[in-house]
């Protein structure tokens, strides 16, 4: 069976805060052809906007913790002033972009994380993706923007990492679409040297993964990232890159797992 | 030829920020079968976060300025906190809310208001409604929640009133379905005197209404309200109503003008 591809890009805050990133992803993408969902991060903004708002931002491991009043100031960043002003710029770049958050026809639902060493506060960890429902947007032609956040389904928005949700949908749409999953980051992929572009790893398997964040060539936020990018090339997803805004061809490609005979 | 049903409840700011209003509102709503699309205002939430982030709120007779800043504010606070919320507790209470602006999907295209005695700022005045676009996320069985926020279709988001919302999308959808547009506010319709309930008017024309507007009974924000909604009853949609949250089936009900040989 051929099935139609469809190309997911994640994008970080740190590209989302930079209008002249901003604005050659925004192209890129709009170069794309075919069916497509952008995902966003949001980032600094929400930290700027809360410490104006009067709301501490928490964090622990380099991680944000969302208190109920953190978690008003990211659903307003993230849900409206990042996700709409990028709709409003697809949708004049002629792209029928449309901004959704998990809640949205409960595209994607989580649970609340549940407090062991640390209390994450409302932050929610998916638990499925509601795939029939982003087909039928998919299908209708329009363009998913989705916003990192996520619901319960008993009433509350729950802030959820944009990689996951860039995971989760490739994923959960695999079975129907040859998925192709780009996280554009600030760097052009996987470096052997932080300071030189031109130590990137083209390929990147599991067991290479392994050896690079034991010998700490790999560290900090690319670590979740590759483990996001490995569970998506391991669970149907045809492709994974990690690469920079400016070139969705180019970047560390991840290798899956070779299968075994079982 | 026998229409489809469609209600399309226009809920205000002043019930938005009540949480017993907005639990109550939100109640009758799922309650209604059908097709329907809900329609909210933001009103006093946008001034307060406007106010904790240092932005100046500036009205002129009544009606808000949108600076550049105010209208990040307002995408933010309705576009996000006040939109997600409703179509979060909503998913809870079982219906496929999907929470979206002009901008998604093209929906509701405006422009920026010209510069005539005042400078509104990023105001928008709707130039269309996209049907289709509306149409086929209501025959996917979604129940669009919708912000007053439009865009420019070049990449501006803008503020635009509720209430023109509700009745540009009552009227642009009433080719397609029996529309009835209802008015939430928080008074039970249209009253003789404002302090006493009982003294509501059941029905009211638009010979009524000009009278009343004469010695005074109409006033203020109502008056806007029943342009609106002279506007759509004398444009196709088959009932406009003016009410309170908690009686949707009862309030003042919007005459159409009589038809002339023509």
């Amino acid at each position: 069976m051929i099935r139609e591809g469809l190309n997911i890009i994640k994008v970080g805050g740190a590209i989302v805060e930079d209008e002249e990133s901003l604005k050659g992803l925004l192209m890129s993408f709009s170069g794309l052809r075919g069916k497509k969902i952008l995902v966003h991060g949001g980032g600094k903004i929400a930290t700027e906007i809360a410490s104006r708002l009067g709301v501490e931002t928490q964090m622990i491991d380099g991680r944000r913790i969302t208190s109920a009043e953190m978690l008003k100031v990211v659903t307003m960043v993230y849900g409206g002033l990042v996700n709409k002003d990028i709709v409003a710029r697809l949708q004049a770049l002629g792209e029928n972009a449309i901004g959704l958050t998990g809640a949205d026809m409960n595209l994607i639902m989580s649970v609340k994380r549940p407090v062991e060493l640390v209390n994450f506060g409302y932050v929610g960890d998916v638990k499925y993706v509601n795939t029939r429902s982003l087909k039928s947007i998919l299908e209708a032609g329009a363009v998913p923007v989705l916003a990192p956040l996520t619901h319960d389904k008993e009433g509350t928005m729950l802030n959820t990492n944009a990689d996951t949700i860039a995971s989760s949908v490739a994923r959960a749409l695999a079975g129907d679409y040859s998925v192709t999953l780009t996280f554009c980051s600030s760097t052009p992929g996987v470096l052997r040297n932080l300071e030189d572009p031109t130590t990137l790893v083209k390929t990147i398997s599991k067991t290479d993964f392994d050896s690079m964040v034991s010998d700490g060539t790999i560290s900090e936020g690319m670590i979740p990232k590759l483990q996001n990018a490995f569970e998506a090339i391991n669970d149907g997803v045809s492709k994974v890159v990690i690469t920079s805004p400016s070139d969705l061809s180019g970047g560390t490609t991840i290798l899956a797992d070779p299968e075994t005979d079982d």
